[in-house]
């Protein structure tokens, strides 16, 4: 099925613009290329837009903003012959306008094209809502479970990338996260008991297996997450997967937060938690209404089996976000025990944003 | 100066759709939020097109492809008012679309909005040719010297970036590109002879003078470079560029080819050459025709003033430039002396792309 490429040029001047003279100068070209003038708007104090159109399906659209701003939008079909046709029409505007405007233009910008409705999405916005293209050539695995929706992509340079309703969970560039997460290769897990929430992506139990942990114990919500990592993120998780059980492993498909409470009400202890749900994790569990609610009942539950001298590590959020940042570490205030933090600031190839990881501990009573 | 803001929303339904009733459906909602339609193109086997305008300069594209891609675009001011206006029109356009087609969307997608024309751009694409938006929220410095446009932007998280003629050089965040083209950690510098290539943020400089080296030889083309990087990359080059010479370093304001030239004649020698220019080097010396001659020449000259057993360091391309890469590594084959390499790929956080490394050195006679 054939997608739209959508391409931009955008003309910023340093004085005003004679929407008239750039109108009836940039004409011609639009014309030139087999595109009619079908529409044009004159607003007087807003300028003008025009649209054009040819046979072939695509359209222009030329905006002259009178402050001194032109902007030309071109749509066609995503095929060699729509981008040759775009690159023409906009390599002659480029021309045009700089002929008629010599030393006054401040910026001329020419974005990559932006495809729409392809069988392939490469466009995952970063977590503080900025744009970002990826490169990715394959859909490896789309599937629904009962949770989420659950894809598994294919990037030239990071590998497959997992993304769980549409957000960047962990390509296999990214052990960075894995190590973060796991207290930047600070800890000892020799003969340690170890609760991992989530961590479907087995990256974390993997790393965790190589280092003679005593037990580890993984709580997944999602068999279709694990089902698909095992098959496609195996540089993330290795063979861990195969067996939902190991010799210093198990994994438990459940809800977490039921498991939580059973362990401890059998005052079952860790020495380390690690939270590797979603930003908003799911649970089958609707006893709390608010998502912070939600992850204080989670930090609470943690700390019950977390032992005195264990620790919780977690990923925070992206670094711009910093109110969001700022209720979380407002949370850690309000557990049923006291708490300490401390967190860190890591690039993980993938997300194109650095990440706040937190490392929480019980505080000691002197 | 106002910039524009150009949103867009997409559908993509799972069948063909009835570009008519489509049209038809949509309409009203248009209308609705101040919107006249001012023109309606009907393609037949390519669809339709309508456009409509508001009296306060904004304006909307929707494109029907009868294939089953429904695409709307809105254009308006990029302030508060524009932004809450185009939301509420696309919430409800997306809210229609989907009592139209129940179950039969296979993908909505809503970019964030692109702002066009603002003092500050946003949009550096990467090396291989992606489109991202950085957290840029300030100009630090904008120039234009003999050589390049010079820019300094800060980024939320990155720091202060260096962008030199377009291209993303390095942020206050990435020292992991100067300990990449460093060697990662694995040289000893004490005592050592070395030289500079470019690298007038500073970075590299900065990071060998703590390791005690006997002389470091930077020569950077650009004064205005070093000026900027002084001013506004401290956390790169630290107080390094304060002055131009230091108790084991000296800056020299100089194009790198007649220097190698000179140093090549005098048979001064070096343990390393770190070559740290931009992608397509600058230089005053208009010998050479191509990229590629011209990179050799670097390289060949660079060989030549190498102790036997010194290494030669430098930065290669984006890792998806498969093709610039096996060039470049081509061009190694084809120096006046026979040499070996190693490559390495690293994550620079602020480049949003995978950047792999070179070190050469001269192959030993057996």
């Amino acid at each position: 099925m054939a997608a739209a490429r959508h391409s931009t040029l955008d003309f910023l001047l340093s004085a005003t613009a004679d929407c008239n003279a750039v109108f009836k100068s940039l004409q011609p070209i639009f014309q030139k290329q087999g595109m009619t003038e079908t529409f044009c708007h004159n607003w007087e104090d807003h300028g003008y837009l025009a649209t054009y159109v040819n046979k072939n399906g695509s359209f222009a659209n030329l905006r002259i903003y009178p402050h001194g701003l032109v902007l030309v939008d071109v749509q066609n079909y995503s095929d060699l012959n729509g981008r040759e046709e775009t690159e023409q029409l906009l390599n002659k505007v480029e021309e045009r306008m700089k002929e008629l405007f010599h030393g006054n233009i401040k910026r001329v910008k020419r974005l990559p094209g932006i495809v729409r409705g392809d069988a392939i999405d490469r466009y995952w916005p970063t977590a503080d809502g900025r744009l970002v293209e990826y490169d990715i050539d394959e859909v490896v695995y789309d599937e629904e479970s009962a949770y989420q929706n659950i894809k598994i992509l294919h990037s030239k340079q990071f590998g497959n990338i997992l993304i769980l309703s549409g957000d960047v969970n962990l390509a296999e560039s990214d052990l960075a996260y894995t190590q973060a997460i796991m207290g930047s290769g600070k800890e000892d897990y020799t003969d340690k008991e170890v609760l991992i929430l989530g961590g479907g992506d087995g990256g974390i139990l993997y790393e965790i297996v190589k280092l003679k942990p005593k037990m580890v114990t993984m709580v997944e919500i999602d068999q279709m997450v694990i089902d698909g990592c095992r098959k496609y993120m195996r540089k993330t998780c290795g063979d861990v997967l195969d067996n939902l059980k190991g010799e210093c492993y198990q994994v438990l498909i459940e809800d977490c937060i039921p498991v939580l409470k059973r362990y401890a009400k059998e005052e079952r202890m860790f020495d380390y938690v690690i939270n590797d749900l979603t930003a908003v994790p799911i649970s089958t569990s609707p006893e709390e209404d608010s998502t912070w609610e939600f992850l204080r009942m989670i930090l609470d539950l943690s700390m019950k089996v977390l032992k005195p001298d264990g620790k919780y590590f977690t990923q925070g959020n992206c670094v711009n976000l910093t109110e969001a940042l700022t209720l979380y570490e407002e949370q850690l205030g309000r557990l049923y025990c006291p708490v300490e933090f401390s967190k860190e600031v890591v690039c993980v190839p993938s997300y194109m944003e650095l990440w706040v990881f937190y490392t929480i501990w019980k505080k000691s009573e002197v």
